[in-house]
């Protein structure tokens, strides 16, 4: 059972016998098999049933020899339950019906009880642990409570962040109480997942990247401190987000067994700057997918090659697989990393 | 005239009389005269008429006490003489009617001939130091040719560069060629509005951030030092980028006698970062702007403190100014930088 060891052993900073691979929304619009559940699904309905969640999730795993399978869910979804109106666009993304625009609003968030609020979530988790029978892990997560603030602000995506960053700088108490309730929710929502058969979590603050060095340590570290602290420690921890190259040291520093890299800095170099040992999640550029075969094998093999046999590296990309993404580089990326990565 | 000659003595590393600023896109819609301006013209008439423009260019300058000015124009209008079609969509910004997808596209590029295909700009320029008449240095600008050639393979903005990326990988000896005609196109236009009378200029290589620092060197370095070494060397040169973090030792290598940062990085770290001593601009984050006044001030100050004092430092904003940004707030920065930034 070596290969159900793979990721696990990898989290621990152990050696598996080579490198393990999973890969940031490896179930998605890229996978023929997810389209056609898609024409007849909404995206919310995907995810909130929990058999189509469970079909979406082992796509991925059925098509390509990865080493893990992360749950098919939307970091936006706890979000719904606090009040705000969650809406999934095609044309502009999710949307929020009522953005936080006031002190008063973020008061009124109703606190989530994941048993309760995100049911679907939990039993997903269970019914693809029955399938994957042991094969390999299932990997939990949640939006950071950055990230997750950002959009509750913007009402949506965001290209400059000025209001959630204008809020921030104006009322720091109040976003400092915003940061506070979201971190309760994401522990409590993580430590379910972990209850209900997650073998691992992944915190998502994928836009963390957007903040000074000094905005994070001053708005955001505590929280993320906190955050890792009170998770349940019986499974490993990943901790990511994009475009954080001035940011690892703080972020390794606030917490996660993996810290989980962008594209843009060598990965050896990602890994240096960290202030302490800890494994490492990454770093393929998803955009190299988009080249020829030839150009992924050879970005595939750099990125071992900068991680030298190091024990504690999980094979990924920088960021998640994008619409358009050639089936068939995505399997050639799975089979060079078992290849060519390290083993015991 | 201390004040006519800060920006260009920091340019050189020498210390003016206090620390000069100036802000990127500091004429724009965030200002009145802008607004009421633009509802009378579209945006390329605004780029397209030399008066409008000369206006457009002083407003920021009478409004603020900036120490330099910079020409009103736009880095896609040398692309519509290329052959590509250029809009500007008031609701997705500039969009090409006809992007690059083939190497035939890139062998039916045009040239451009500064001269007769931007006398608009040059003219602008001309009539603005005309205007100016020694108060403040006038700065004139290009895009640094990969984001140039990101327009060109996307057709518009972008948020994943899946098509630039693609492409460069697919083909590198097309995307090498296409570099190459741009390269020569950004030094021309340059050249040209340093003849007509830009007191410095800068390349607004925006998006070359979202590379990879392997993929800069590979694709990009090359043509930046070749663009560098062959500008007119009797003005001062800025090299900017968002998001180079990861680039700033490869950028500065690459050339210009100022870097500019964005917000990302603490301004020091930065300057630490690149191999070479040069002079510095940056790096409040735009979004500050949206704080209180009180925010703005500490923050300016803290961009300063950090600079210690050390020749060289032009303060500006780490990406230009954001459209509903307080014209009061602007005020305040230069006031501030101004009143604590280091002196001789």
């Amino acid at each position: 059972m070596a290969k159900a060891d793979r990721f696990l052993k990898a989290c621990k900073m152990e050696l598996p016998d080579c490198t393990p691979v999973w890969l940031m929304r490896q179930a998605g619009r890229y996978m023929e098999e997810y389209r056609r559940l898609r024409e007849r699904h909404t995206f919310k309905e995907m995810c909130q049933t929990p058999e189509l969640a469970v079909e979406v999730t082992l796509q991925p795993v059925r098509r390509f020899d990865l080493d893990a399978a992360i749950i098919f869910s939307d970091i936006l979804l706890p979000l719904e339950k606090m009040g705000v109106g969650l809406r999934y666009s095609d044309a502009e993304g999710p949307l929020l019906d009522r953005p936080i625009q006031t002190n008063d609003d973020i008061d009124a968030l109703g606190p989530v009880d994941p048993e309760e609020d995100l049911p679907y979530v939990l039993k997903a988790i269970e019914l693809t642990r029955a399938e994957l029978d042991g094969a390999i892990p299932l990997i939990g997560f949640s939006g950071g409570p950055f990230t997750l603030a950002s959009y509750l602000l913007e009402g949506g995506g965001s290209k400059y962040y000025r209001l959630t960053k204008g809020f921030m700088y104006t009322d720091a108490t109040a976003f400092d109480l915003l940061m506070e309730k979201l971190t309760d929710m994401v522990v409590d929502y993580l430590n379910a997942q972990i209850r209900h058969g997650a073998q691992a979590i992944q915190v998502f603050d994928s836009w963390v990247g957007i903040l000074s060095a000094a905005d994070y340590e001053r708005y955001v570290m505590g929280h993320m401190k906190r955050l890792f602290a009170s998770l349940d420690r019986s499974v490993p921890s990943i901790h990511f987000g994009v475009d954080t190259c001035h940011l690892l040291p703080l972020m390794s520093d606030a917490g996660g067994d993996v810290i989980g890299v962008d594209w843009r800095v060598p990965i050896d170099q990602a890994r240096e700057s960290m202030g302490r040992s800890c494994a490492i999640q990454g770093n393929l550029d998803p955009a190299a997918l988009f080249g020829p075969m030839r150009h992924v094998q050879e970005q595939v093999r750099e990125v071992l090659r900068r991680v030298g046999g190091a024990p504690g590296h999980i094979f990924n990309l920088g960021h998640g697989v994008m619409p358009g993404t050639p089936v068939e580089n995505v399997d050639v990326l799975v089979r060079e990393v078992h290849e060519y990565g390290a083993g015991a």
